[in-house]
């Protein structure tokens, strides 16, 4: 298989876009990718649009991609919509960069887009369902699924509700420094543990928002990069994974995230110590604290004193979440995925402004879709060096 | 690439399937698949899994093929979910072939999964709509499109009514002879004839039926088909186009379908003059008429008597949708792409029971998915050989 690196990236701000629909946010986020790809539109020959929940949400549930691509005069090119709940974008990159890989094309285009905030916080959540005829029916939706995760690893672990807010704080804090972030507005400690309670432990700020968006992503060979004279960003892992779904694990780690996590950093030659910064899946303030422990930045259960001791800061030992994560920068859910990208190219290329990551070259995402029998559903994790 | 093979083809009946949901359907069609290919459940490696409409109508938008392989103990894979409305699984095949082709893994499935006779017919036509803010205001869904593409081919090319009624009587001639079939009923030329009006000049017998269904069939390569000892089926070609979309060229054909053919052919090296057989996207009586000219079985404007002269029978010169196609086979949407890949592989290996067609050495699977400004919104096409 070829290498294959990131040529150029785009996104909308996330957050509430009243009056543009799934195709009016793809279309702002593949122009931005492709002006700063610096390339005709023409040279795209495939593209993988990521979606999730809009097609409940709004009733259009094919040709979101088709439709955006057709307004930019991109037609008659491949086309695929790839949907995994909450990494339906990250798994359109892992296609993009497949396509690229195996030699079928040279510029693939990898793009997600959702569009949300038209339908009430309750039919959202519900589309957001991971097993219709059994969550749905015992209410275990997702704060009831992570409020229990929180309360185990707190008991587990000794993991405090005040570790918990200030992963809220950290996100906030680097929301207000991100201008595509859906809150950029900087939370204390004690807001968050005056918030509402939603599922206890977690209450409204642990829970990332639901939100609006598009991100895309250009990916091509290094060959036909230097031909655009652009220093790319390459992709130096893309793993996908399953949970194991055994009912007999502790809910306090995925292994998805493990056994994603471990062949993706075989893949790229090096450990989690390498991993210079991370944009990771941080749909509730526990989920962070559960994914720096099974990503290997710290041991089992420390966690939280990974977040409590700044170590996951900008200027920390492995910065978490730069952008603000899923909880201040928002969760559009098929954008989110290559949201991340998007976050990772930028910071790797030193353009990230005000939470620039100074002298970031390893970069990586980590994107779960869904949630059966206590593990992911679909978890990806890549890995881009500069 | 790799050269990349069809081990083994899997299916449910298509029809109606009560108590059965989309989880349900999937695990006897891969079940099916597995048994056929004669390997290990744990041999697959990678899956995509297509489905289009099932989240509108059921509410489970997610996961599916997870919890139908979780059931068959197959955990811990990639497992991506791609949707391209009515050609959703053929684009699953397409990711399969592309996966091995790679080199990315050895042993991939595709499977296609729908549930639509748990909701309303209006419900479900709603679900199919290809740009819910345009097509959906205006009522033109797609028995409307269709019907103007038959008025236009009729007008063009004096196509008569009755040659679209024997696409129909042909459709349930052959749907008669496969078990797999939603209807195993024949139909006469003035049953379809006196049939309800539908769109004009479409009646209830041109439409297909609005089926539940399961597909699925297990790719990899030459050589770990020879250690199974088996004799694969080759994928010749594998290619996938959306349309040109502009609103200057004539309804009666559909761009998509001769580009992507042209890029087929050439791929397997062939002409359409080589094609022993082909299973082609019969939503509609009218939609095989212009399939067969678009893929260059006959001239264009000939497709009404090249039906009509028998050319596309069973001992014709290129039978076409000996399975019974859409209209009689049934269109579980998500289903119906490998639906088509299994009724191909059937054929090559002499295993299509009484609709056999003798000596069948080249297949072609035409899948058709949405339609914008009077073209395919994702159209593919494969190329199987013996």
């Amino acid at each position: 298989m070829r290498d294959v690196a990131v040529l150029g990236v785009g996104m909308t701000r996330f957050g509430i876009h009243p009056g543009k629909g799934v195709k009016e946010l793809g279309v702002e986020a593949v122009w931005n990718a492709i002006q700063d790809a610096g390339i005709e539109p023409k040279a795209i020959e495939t593209a993988y649009c990521g979606y999730a929940v809009s097609g409940l949400l709004t009733g259009q549930e094919s040709g979101v991609g088709q439709l955006a691509l057709k307004d930019l005069g991109i037609t008659g090119i491949s086309v695929t919509h790839v949907e995994n709940a909450c990494s339906s974008s990250a798994c359109a990159f892992r296609e993009a960069w497949i396509s690229v890989a195996s030699g079928l094309c040279e510029v693939a285009l990898a793009m997600g887009v959702e569009k949300m905030t038209s339908a009430t916080t309750q039919r959202a959540i519900k589309a957001l369902i991971s097993s219709s005829d059994v969550e749905l029916e015992w209410g275990i939706i997702f704060p009831g699924v992570f409020a229990m995760i929180a309360q185990r690893h707190m008991h587990e672990y000794g993991t405090t509700r005040e570790q918990l807010a200030k992963v809220a704080v950290k996100a906030h804090r680097y929301g207000a420094m991100n201008p595509h972030a859906h809150f950029q507005k900087e939370t204390s400690l004690m807001e968050v543990l005056n918030s509402p309670m939603i599922a206890s432990p977690l209450r409204l700020f642990d829970c990332c928002p639901i939100s609006d968006g598009g991100a895309a992503a250009i990916l091509t060979t290094k060959e036909f990069a230097s031909k655009c004279g652009k220093h790319p960003i390459q992709v130096a892992a893309s793993v996908l994974k399953s949970g194991l779904y055994t009912d007999e694990r502790p809910i306090t780690s995925f292994e998805s995230t493990i056994k994603a996590a471990k062949e993706a950093y075989e893949s790229a030659a090096i450990g989690p110590e390498d991993v210079d910064f991370a944009e990771v899946h941080d749909c509730f303030t526990i989920a962070e604290i559960v994914h720096v422990e099974d990503l290997g930045f710290c041991k089992k259960g420390e966690g939280g004193r990974f977040i409590e001791n700044g170590e996951a800061d900008l200027n920390g030992r492995t910065p978490v979440n730069a952008s603000g994560g899923l909880k201040a920068k928002g969760h559009p859910v098929g954008a989110t995925g290559v949201g991340q990208i998007v976050e990772l190219v930028w910071q790797l290329r030193g353009q990230a402004g005000k939470r620039q990551i100074s002298g970031a070259k390893v970069g990586l995402a980590h994107c779960m879709g869904g949630f059966f029998h206590a593990d992911g559903a679909s978890l990806a994790v890549h890995i881009l060096k500069r």
